[in-house]
């Protein structure tokens, strides 16, 4: 049970995770904190969060449970202003697409609180955002990735195992590197490839021809070109190791197949779409079971 | 209205044709041909073809229209094997998705029967195949392509364009080159893009655990990757200047891209990303009015 619960940031992640802890009934008083006057009001409205203010360090005080909704552009500053008002032994989680970075900022700002502090990453979403976004059944058979460090107490771990667990989603612990680097593959370096796609088609003089003939195909492989430009820099840019190293491994690829394309090689095209298609078809989902 | 119709290769895209110009009421006798008896007798079952043969010849002797629903691959064959067996004036079409080899396979083979040919693609489709998967609606608010030549009989175009308009499609004219290079960058291009992400994945030696993180992004994205890889290499290799051209747009432009996140230039990255996305939010589909 979580007796006061303070959300930083009460977004599409934070928002629907309030709402899916109000379902489950596990949740005493919600406060809610953000920079955004009319979004938190239109929280509370919903019944998202019972009371707000734009203070981080004033939503967190007798909070037993802290989570970080926040951009990661935006988490260094958040965790240095909470740090000083966190109650004694109030855990503390966030949602960051990216691990190692949001460690490194808990480092540089939570000092003894640190063992108090769960890094995770629910992986969940929609193309919208904002208070009016959030809906209660986002997490349901969902995975949330959390990345404990050496220093984390099992007590505080267990809480926001709970939390999850609570809110409808599948618990998953990784290493912080691997996490990252599994992120980059499968989410941050398709954002890449699905940008740098549009934007190349757009910056070729036939660009208005062009997208006249784009079809099912193209929608959808071109769909997450239309998330947030700023918080996608901000995921790059905090998982630009992994990132590179996953996309320097796609684009190495990219060359022997264009190579194999150059010099007419039928089959080679073959059996690497082959694989590709038998990987894909493979793919399942553990916890919804469905196809990728 | 047609006579009788010969269609060589009753799948998705020539039985889709047959049951939309039935439910038009614009043709008289549908005669199937190909070398899967099971799928020609599939399509008769359904209603799709009147009756059958394996010989592409005897199929089109006496058809006053010919659409060859084969692939790429077998597309010069199959002109090669129907030539002789032209009714005089008879029009042939095919449904192709690239254009340029379609029709230097259609020079090479049919003759002095080249002016009543008249190169075509429909850009609808879905990952299922053959006659079972065939339904009226596919074409309805797609768009077809037709790709005349400078021989080509006003004539014959006139009924192809009517064709496609009794069956649903909205017809646009291009320039072989034009179209090509436009396929290639809005569809041929993609397919090579996630071919290549999910066959890099799957080489990794984390690959399992990776997919155990594919979320809906990575399910969009990849859904072309399970599609047919023998049709998909035959249309990269048909298609192979205009692919190349596109795929070293892209790779200079991803390397750009790559070059700046090295350098943590987060600003480059949030501009391109707005451009990119700015591009793909203004595209509409005008046949259905739809987002892209």
């Amino acid at each position: 049970m979580i007796e006061r619960l303070a959300i930083i940031g009460v977004g599409l992640i934070g928002g629907s995770l309030a709402l899916a802890l109000r379902r489950a009934g596990v949740v005493g008083e919600i406060v809610g904190a953000g920079r955004g006057v009319a979004n938190l009001e239109r929280a509370r409205e919903r019944g998202i969060i019972d009371r707000f203010t734009t203070d981080p360090a004033a939503a967190v005080a007798r909070a037993d449970t802290v989570v970080l909704g926040v951009t990661l552009g935006a988490t260094a500053d958040v965790m240095a202003a909470i740090a000083p008002a966190l109650a004694p032994g109030a855990v503390v989680t966030d949602v960051g697409s990216t691990k190692a970075s949001v460690v490194a900022s808990a480092r540089a700002t939570l000092g003894a609180h640190l063992p108090h502090f769960v890094p995770g990453h629910p992986i969940a979403g929609t193309e919208r955002s904002g208070a009016d976004a959030a809906f209660a059944e986002l997490y349901d058979a969902h995975k949330v990735v959390l990345t404990p460090l050496a220093e984390t107490r099992p007590e505080a771990l267990e809480r926001v195992r709970a939390m999850w667990n609570a809110a409808g989603a599948t618990v998953v612990e990784m290493a912080v590197d691997a996490h990252d680097a599994a992120l980059a593959k499968t989410s941050h370096l398709p954002h890449l490839l699905a940008y740098n796609l549009v934007d190349t088609l757009a910056a070729a003089a036939d660009a208005d021809d062009v997208f006249a003939f784009a079809a099912g195909g193209f929608r959808d492989f071109t769909r997450i070109a239309s998330s947030s430009p700023a918080m996608w820099a901000d995921i790059a840019i905090a998982n630009r190791e992994a990132l590179l190293a996953a996309s320097a491994a796609y684009a190495e690829r990219f060359a022997t197949l264009l190579a194999a394309l150059e010099a007419g090689d039928r089959d080679a095209l073959e059996t690497a779409f082959t694989r590709a298609k038998t990987a894909r078809d493979a793919c399942i989902v553990p916890e919804s079971n469905e196809p990728c």
